[in-house]
């Protein structure tokens, strides 16, 4: 009797542990709006639903507005590895561009890359597979005006070298907007594209970005 | 017999004024090294010597360190009003981007276009013929991640509109530039190509510079 | 008859210029809130009435959000001048310095004095009297600790110097408002004691100002 | 016999402990010059020579130019904890708030109190006595009119807060700086009392610097 239910424990315990595929979205307020009605990971959720996935995989927003890859590295333990995911999509570097300009506070590239490579390495130690996103944009102009252009296009250089360098997934967000915008915003506007303020999605942006996503580690 | 002499200092009068077109570079510390020895101001003196033209213009520096265009506004009566020239060749705009992430006191876009305009303006009032020159780079890196290309690519779309509003001639050092580094910096370097810090000429630099400067005002 | 008709004429023409002391101010938000309800102006506009001299002076404010120095030059003629007021008060500055951590296009302190004093020499021209007020306060703590205190206090220097170099009257808000603080702000508080942001005047500042103008141009 | 040598050894190692109390400097290039001839380091070297003190005491410069909180604490397991100091002295913040305005690259100030209170809390752990100094100057103005006073005090008052909270030593050449310059500095100069460029200590500076450490950590 005790090892009838010791075996239904044990059967029950690893058809758990199939069903939940833990991915965690660990960013700024990209990320912070993703989960919302619309966002890019409610999108994902819609999709899992319909698919019939939804018990497959549990998808877990962790955004918080104006976060840089210091704030991403301060609060690793506390809101990441202690969920045990097993699957981590690190999206940041807007504001530490961003922030250059706005608060005088941006990160330092050489330190972009060393907090950077460490955040990766510390949670793959966990056995989780990780995914690095470039950042998107700040303006969606196609002619290379956009003020921050030159920086992000640097640090989203430094991403794909680390993200190779340490076998994690990459989802080049930077490079895919480029080309939607050269073939969509024929008018070089600023934002109404993918964003509804040059940064923040709106919803053909929720869109593209969850159908990447998704693809990337899903629907392959 | 006084008529003879009056007849004599008419000729020679015209001839001076034909002899001497005097052409004015109005600048910051790029066009203040284009008086050095090898800066291009000079190779184009050399030039005028060797086409045995150099009686027909004279090269006028007028370039000082920092400048931005406010400065230009505030010493263009002094600096060129008052030399008469005939021909004003205007470059400034680096230090209006540079300015803004090494002291925050860069210029505001919509500031730097009714400045400029205001600029030119006054210039072809006196009659004299003004080209207007896009900051060439700070960095010359080729894929768009040197920091300032952004703001860079804005501020010189910003020159081109406002040359051609204005029926002011235009000499393009940024797009120009940019073809030359794709075709002979394969490596994707900051400077040493046609800079040596990224921003003033080295010696194949200055040689562009003679050699457009030249195409678009004396050698057509 | 007719003589009487220019007689007549003669009186009214003057009695009208008696009457109207136009009193321009001149500057940036915190001017343009001075004319709402509650706003410095209207307070001294309330005064006036009170005292029976609303037909004395003409108050006009011509403040206009985020205006620098430069941008009181540029605007001068058309905002000042034309309408030919035989006071101005000039308060420019918090803009000055702000934008430079803000947007990277603050003010050099060199070009900051030589505009500012442009500007007072102009107007002086036409026989106005000039006051020249500093800048108040970019935060309201009093230990020295609002991040912009250093360069206010350097640009309420120039101003100061300036003004008495030039005969301008001068109104020193920055004074005043530290020793106000200094008195009433004891949790060191970094705004709600004069202006609801650290910037932009409350009731008590409004009524502050408005004394302090009043003392300075009508009170005496 | 063999007793007698561990008994030997014993005292041995009990006086070698003695002896060499070893103190760490944790900073930036002040911390990097004061080890040089002349420099505040080298300084209480000749004191503690002169006194005959050198056996127990050793100073160990490590002091990075360049170096924000940021550095220390990435390089704080390398650097610090590996030699096992017996006393720590941490000397940074001017690069944490003077990049703001060179790079855009400054510190957060709340990033900035998370970081310093982990630094100073692991080299705690090991059972270091720790130090923390505030930011002297960046400018020696006295009326503060320098341009980052306002940011350095915010930061001094953080670290006097934290150091504080954490029962760690306080040295507030902040303070004594400003004092120092008071008496001294009547003409209210930027630099040449105890700095040679507003920020890096000359011969005099030096020798506050040493005396006040001297007295904080081994003369009392």
């Amino acid at each position: 009797m005790i090892n009838l239910i010791l075996l239904l424990s044990f059967i029950y315990f690893n058809s758990q542990q199939n069903m939940h595929q833990k991915v965690l979205f660990f960013g700024d307020s990209i990320t912070e709006l993703g989960v919302k009605e619309k966002g890019y990971i409610a999108l994902m959720n819609n999709r899992l639903s319909k698919t019939k996935q939804s018990e497959k995989y549990q998808l877990i927003g962790s955004g918080i507005g104006g976060n840089k890859v210091y704030d991403l590295f301060f609060r690793m333990e506390e809101d990441v590895l202690i969920k045990q995911p097993d699957v981590i999509v690190i999206w940041i570097g807007v504001n530490d561009v961003w922030h250059k300009s706005m608060f005088g506070t941006g990160t330092d590239l050489n330190k972009f890359e060393s907090m950077y490579t460490d955040i990766i390495q510390r949670l793959q130690k966990t056995g989780a597979k990780v995914y690095c996103c470039t950042p998107a944009c700040i303006g969606e102009k196609t002619d290379h005006s956009n003020a921050q252009d030159g920086d992000l296009n640097e640090f989203s250089k430094v991403i794909r070298k680390i993200a190779a360098a340490n076998n994690a997934g990459l989802i080049d967000f930077r490079k895919t907007f480029l080309e939607y915008n050269l073939k969509h915003n024929t008018d070089n506007k600023y934002q109404d594209i993918l964003t509804y303020d040059g940064v923040h999605l709106n919803d053909v942006g929720n869109q593209l970005v969850a159908d990447m996503m998704w693809d990337a580690m899903i629907g392959k």
